[in-house]
């Protein structure tokens, strides 16, 4: 990325971004010139490689990028980052064909996938879905109800993690046009954050594909890999609301009286705003790190088998367990630091309060995080640097 | 309080503010029939003595109601509670006229009356507030503007704070009828939680009085004896706004699957609620314990004197502080427990999370009553048990 | 308890345990002047009953008594508070002979006894513990290592809990003399803190008691009866500690220039002082509510019964776990107060803070506890007050 | 440094400081055959210049080689990375007389400097200093006490900061050599933790030394710029003691048993782990990010100029700050995993912890570490990156 990009990229987010919330805050439909500005800017999904007619960033141009995005607004930040999962792995593991096919487009027009994973029984235990992808001579056909799908509506395609019919240890991902008979809206869910965001349940009834829409290697490894860097990048906007809501905290203080003076002038306002700066320099750190590692690897030329063998990387999961922590403790403080008037609308603490929230949420909770860190990379190894 | 009052008021919870949270959290007009409800369990304004026709309940008997209106709907409760404000003070430094004039009124119709203490500027530093008050023939004459005003609209009285125009270190607390001339609603606060309550900023223009409606004392002593009461009650609605959290987490638990069984029985689970139960007992106990310490006082020969000597009380302000903290520990691990659809509006935890948000920041942030708690409790003794 | 014992008692605190904690700091020999003075303030082993020629303090006169202690030294405290445990059950579930034999002297010659539960295997699991009792005409013989068992040298009886040899489901909870042949103490532990305790592992090599040494019901509920005092009183001790360390702080802060005054003058020391003295407020609170709550059920004509119903007390487990982890929040916060200085022994807060860390160790860890309390008090009733 | 280099350093904490911490625990005389083996790694002062003789390695290495010192012993990490202090600054503000004097004979023989900056009353405000330097001919004449200064009895040099006696607000950083007349070591100081580091508090009594030995530029912005990377080292220690408790809980979880199993297979166990292993991932990517920052300031033909310039570096306080929070917490956590044993010194928690709570404290505690980073990195820019 270059120093203009990221320039650019700053005009848009202070340009259409910045200012009144209350559109972005408000579960509306999709703002078609807010998008056509930001493809305008030549930066939509700016992962995709070269080959594909993308700009080839690595991933931590994105942490930057998204970390600028979120800093306007998160909801628009995850809307824009999300179609890293479903495409990352067509890349690794989708024949030429489907590249063509799929991230051409993509690229061209930036356009959306959608990954749809999340099942309402099976939650975080993808062992348990109830997709089922039976083959029917030289086609696949999906039958099943995913629960979380963001972008899915407007996508050019789905990503579907299904269970094969005729093997139930066998699991696969495959790649569904958005557009395909049977691919069903059930409803967009009305979401406490992130509310320029756009997150459907799908119902696939006998939606049939061409077999060859199936990526190579287990469906489950296949997720994981693409969620290592969909996680990094929303462990990134936690960056951007963070700093956000320090710079709110800071432009209040300017002009709050306080003792004679103004807040910023107290001591106790400093050790807030210090422990909060330590956080966002933290964050950074980290996600910058969980980035380059994830670039290494896709650097290299076995990329692929790589992410076959490793499937989740440590840094991604630590990357999106600290900053939903580190976030989630800036807007607890920072949601105590406006008086009354923080507790109403004509501040955005309330909503950047609600934003924040989704870090430690979505693609995976604590719980399960930590749960898989502790069987992938601390049972393993008894010392480790 | 008998048991057949909790009984009642249980019913009431159960009926009117259970279920479908929707309307509660809308910002809406004050829906009349429920305020009407209310009034038929004969609880309303609990805390009004008996001598004016009040039920005549003790703080004690407070914590446990609002404990269980706030299971419902803690904007609910905060409505119903928020008059004890400033009818507590009139029962204790007003004359008997403004007595009847006011507290039988409010014992007899159910009604409210709001307290004027906050302004812009001044926030929490109420010794730089620009209300004033100016003497003139038998009258008081008071303008100025107070920025947060629970239940203003409708409030039979403010109980309003203001500056002696003539003394800049006179500080009077006047009752000011609603319909007094010079009254003017500037607007509703647009809230971010507790959105079933009604908090409005109200300008008061050449505002005329008659002189008796003054309270005796320092204005500032009058008000700090009435936020006893009052944030001891926002504190115990905490309590019930934390365990409605539990009761959703554990019956979402009861159906969750999980791992062969139901989340139910989940190690990591046990310790998320044994938690949460440990921090709702001491939430309980301390509640209880501030309202027996005011009740003591309230029950005493002297307590106008008492409370105009003590000023804030210790126990209130720990109670609030501790609640608030408490409080928002559980609604944070609450807000975690249910994955992705935790972060919709399909379930009820987005608005526990919003409203539990108001304890810490209402009737003073934890930094203002630290410092209180340091200046008036710490400090002056060196030994204490 | 009369105010004048209070004042002895602070007396021998001040007296006694202030000034210069090495000695009570080194793991020493019991220092048996130390005492014998605290025998002479007639408060030794308040709790007995008077019928046994005891004070017969209530559990909320404890708390308060270990509260003093404790300010002055918490490995003192713990040493006198913990014969409640063994006492206590003997006055529940002992008979008349039992009563005759064992509480009297310990009234009258202020000694003690030790409760002998954990093994080195079973840990917090009761159930699993290997030590055996086995009836040999109208003897009990007993077998097995207790990990750790407090005051065990110099008890004058120890309680063992035992499982039956002829039936694996049966636990007894039996008095041992400590001078039966076949009791050994293994060794004394080097304990991190609390260092003027004793606390010891013991053999009981084929140790015969007559079988009229078992108490009533089973062992298992009677440790857990007995655990409701001693825990509640662990708790308190940690307001004690607490105290200390507030006290320290202060007395530190009057004489420490800061800024061109001292550091009691500094906002950002009165945060701090003021969010601990909330704790502390708190959880005297609470202790004393646990403590209400036992003595209610102990003053009742049930009392034996009530308790073996009920078990362990949901108070009692919430004191502990609340009292530990706002304890030791306040000893990590006491212990970055004073520089550099506090990372040396001239000052008591090194030693404060490993005092502090055994309320959340000693007779059962959070986590423990924690799942008991979701298990007996969460699970069984889905809506509480 | 080459990977061998990192093989022999874990040969040396493996041989030498693994297995019985006692002798390290206690405070003894600074073992010489234990120093004696450090050097024969080659790694002493592994930070000097190859000009110097030494080797060169950056501060990025440091933090590796301290990580793996501090899991065998913090005190022995500390004793040896903090002449990085003393020792670097010579490097960018020493004349080639004072580099050849001083710095080569470290080189050499891994002998040792001290820093003398902090006093008694002046605590954390250097400008308060009592110590004066003043000009006799081509002398400076030293007069002061200076509180803590680590390894200053067996050092080669000592860098004192001092005022100028002719000019109130002019600071100097003066060589002193160990030797010279007016020297005195007041006493070690007994430290709670890290009680294999020596600590002393120093007299300097009319100490002459030649003018040349005066270090160039403010002598405050000398030691800001010294306590850069010997702050990023201390950081790194808590990752090695925070990898030390780990692998001491994990080692502890094989053994125990554990409900049918052993604690390894239990998912409360997983969860703590699992947060653990993520604070110490996070840590490590901030160390390491501080480390690149400082190197490559070190690595630019402006060095001197450029920390002049900056001072304290935003990447060094927050590693410290950060470090030391998240150190905290593993540490307590960690007294947390091993029943009652971890209560005792059989287990090596217990010293952990003590050494573990170092990391906040030397060198600038949190408060005013924060208020520097908000002073010098928050309020001059309203929007960072």
């Amino acid at each position: 990325m270059e120093p203009q990009d990221l320039e650019i990229l700053r005009q848009f987010v202070n340009n259409k971004l910045g200012g009144d919330d209350t559109q972005l805050d408000s579960l509306s439909e999709k703002p078609p010139q807010l998008y056509e500005d930001f493809r305008a800017t030549g930066l939509a999904n700016w992962w995709l490689p070269e080959e594909s007619g993308g700009r080839g960033f690595s991933l931590e141009d994105g942490v930057e990028i998204v970390n600028e995005i979120a800093y306007g607004d998160a909801g628009v930040a995850f809307t824009l980052l999300v179609s890293i999962l479903g495409s990352s792995v067509i890349r690794l593991y989708g024949s030429d064909d489907l590249k063509d096919r799929y991230l051409k487009p993509m690229a061209a027009g930036g356009t959306s996938c959608a990954a749809l994973g999340s099942e309402r029984e099976a939650g975080s235990e993808l062992n348990r879905i109830g997709t089922v992808a039976a083959r029917s001579g030289n086609d696949l056909v999906l039958t099943g109800e995913k629960f979380f799908a963001t972008n899915a509506d407007f996508a050019d395609f789905l990503l579907v993690i299904a269970k094969a019919a005729d093997d139930p240890d066998e699991y696969l991902a495959v790649v569904v046009p958005r557009d395909a008979p049977g691919v069903e809206i059930v409803k967009r869910w009305d979401v406490i954050g992130l509310r320029a965001s756009y997150t459907y349940s799908v119902k696939l009834d006998n939606c049939r594909v061409p077999a060859a829409n199936q990526l190579s290697g287990s469906g489950l490894r296949v997720l994981e890999t693409g969620l290592n860097a969909s996680r990094t990048l929303i462990a990134a906007s936690a960056i951007g609301i963070a700093r956000r809501i320090r710079d709110h905290c800071m432009a209040y203080a300017k002009e709050k009286q306080f003792r004679g003076g103004t807040l910023l002038e107290s001591p106790v306002f400093a050790q807030k705003l210090g422990q909060m700066e330590m956080q966002i320099d933290v964050m950074k750190s980290h996600c910058l790190k969980a980035a380059r590692e994830y670039d290494e690897i896709m650097a290299g030329p076995d990329a692929a088998k790589v992410f076959s063998r490793k499937g989740t990387l440590k840094s991604a999961l630590t990357a999106k367990i600290f900053c939903g922590q580190a976030g989630w403790s800036i807007a607890s403080a920072g949601s105590e630091m406006f008086g009354g008037l923080g507790y109403t609308n004509e501040l955005p603490i309330g909503k950047l309060l609600r934003d924040m929230r989704y870090v430690s949420i979505v693609e995976g909770g604590d719980d399960v995080l930590r749960e898989l860190l502790f069987s992938r990379y601390v049972i393993p190894v008894s010392r480790r640097t």
